[in-house]
């Protein structure tokens, strides 16, 4: 019997994303390397960076899935209320952790930079949290239940990612394919269709894309059974070579 | 009094987007396009292309805000089922639309191309949607009540957007302003956040980055209000300047 794919969601808490000024790179970071390690992006939630959708979409998501990802909103200025507001959506006490402030203080000293009030606002986690960090983060991220709260800028999310995704349950690498061909998908959708039903273990999708005005087709299969993923893409060579 | 400013969800039905193996460029350019006629994004929801996340999605944004957009699984293949899902979360019929239909023989006759079985299947929607189309769309988006289903394809969903935009009920025109320099935010956290209590109805994001190891600040402010954020960007510029 197929073991169950452990899921994930991310919520990016990002007034920067939805104002459009910035695009999102965090997806596709996350996504690909919790692909390598078994498991599987369920859902995205781009949100607003206000208490209450924060709250809302943590204590949500949280029930949904095995292991929820936060990223932005942990730094020292005024509109980063990630920590007190996931403090808030778990009903803990948002305060001082000691241990943050320790790595904190060593982590300053060591640049020679003073730890104001305004950085030591980066050490305040909702009680109980275990931090992610390492020598090469200033502010820790931390772990509350199945929420991994990281930071938003990508370097940080990256290095707080690899500190944090040893501690994860996955299964089997999802692996995924890719084909491109200069067929429009409405002439080879009803075979790709049959292929779909004849593998149900893999993930077949169907996208088009238009190419110096020419239409094409991009063809991606995704999963975690490497033996049947080359059967199915065998079968889609050999259709796509008899039309 | 200042009236309140229209809002926004976007629904992403995206498998490609959630496996790492696309970047998504659809939420930049509607954030973007609906600040210009004075409605804010507030949520973007990435949701695998399965009728239960689909159905539910609808449901539970529709009633949160006056728009709500969903982008992706319209096209002709096993995996677009996005119009047969929002039918089911407005509890009506899926059916052949029959002005979907004679748009598309139009279309297809003047490219000189067959309509076929499969490609008819573009022209269902759910009972009593409203087209989104025009000459240049060979198969059409459409609307149910607040809710505006486009193509996930960029070039397609532009088409759609462009052909929809004029009848939306939108506010002042949403401007964005930016500020970059090479201080780290902890060091002006405090007083952007005394200047962000003076103006309440700026939105002020202050985000870190990282350039040639250098590190910065990006000061963000959003408003629909161009005097306002004019004296509020001075306030900031000067405070620049006196650091």
């Amino acid at each position: 019997m197929q073991e169950k794919t452990p899921t994930a969601k991310l919520i990016i808490i990002g007034n920067e994303i939805l104002s459009g000024k910035i695009q999102d790179k965090n997806t596709q970071f996350i996504a690909q390397e919790l692909n390598k390690i078994g498991i599987k992006l369920t859902e995205v939630r781009t949100i607003a960076d206000t208490e209450d959708d924060i709250v809302a979409a943590v204590r949500d998501l949280k029930v949904k899935c095995d292991y929820v990802f936060t990223t932005g909103g942990i730094g020292p200025t005024h509109d980063d209320i990630t920590a007190r507001s996931i403090a808030k959506a778990f009903g803990r006490r948002y305060c001082l952790n000691e241990e943050a402030k320790a790595l904190m203080e060593r982590h300053y000293k060591r640049i020679n930079t003073d730890l104001t009030e305004v950085r030591l606002k980066m050490a305040y986690t909702p009680e109980g949290a275990k931090l992610i960090t390492n020598e090469d983060i200033a502010a820790p991220g931390f772990i509350i239940e199945n929420v991994y709260v990281l930071a938003g800028i990508p370097v940080v999310m990256h290095a707080m990612f690899d500190e944090l995704k040893s501690t994860l349950k996955g299964g089997k690498e999802i692996l995924s394919r890719s084909i491109d061909i200069f067929i429009p998908e409405s002439v080879i959708a009803e075979q790709i269709g049959i292929i779909q039903e004849k593998y149900p273990s893999i993930e077949i999708g169907s996208y088009p894309f238009i190419r110096r005005t020419q239409w094409g087709t991009t063809i991606m299969l995704s999963s975690n059974n490497p033996e049947m993923m080359e059967s199915a893409m065998e079968e889609i060579h050999s259709y796509l070579e008899s039309i």
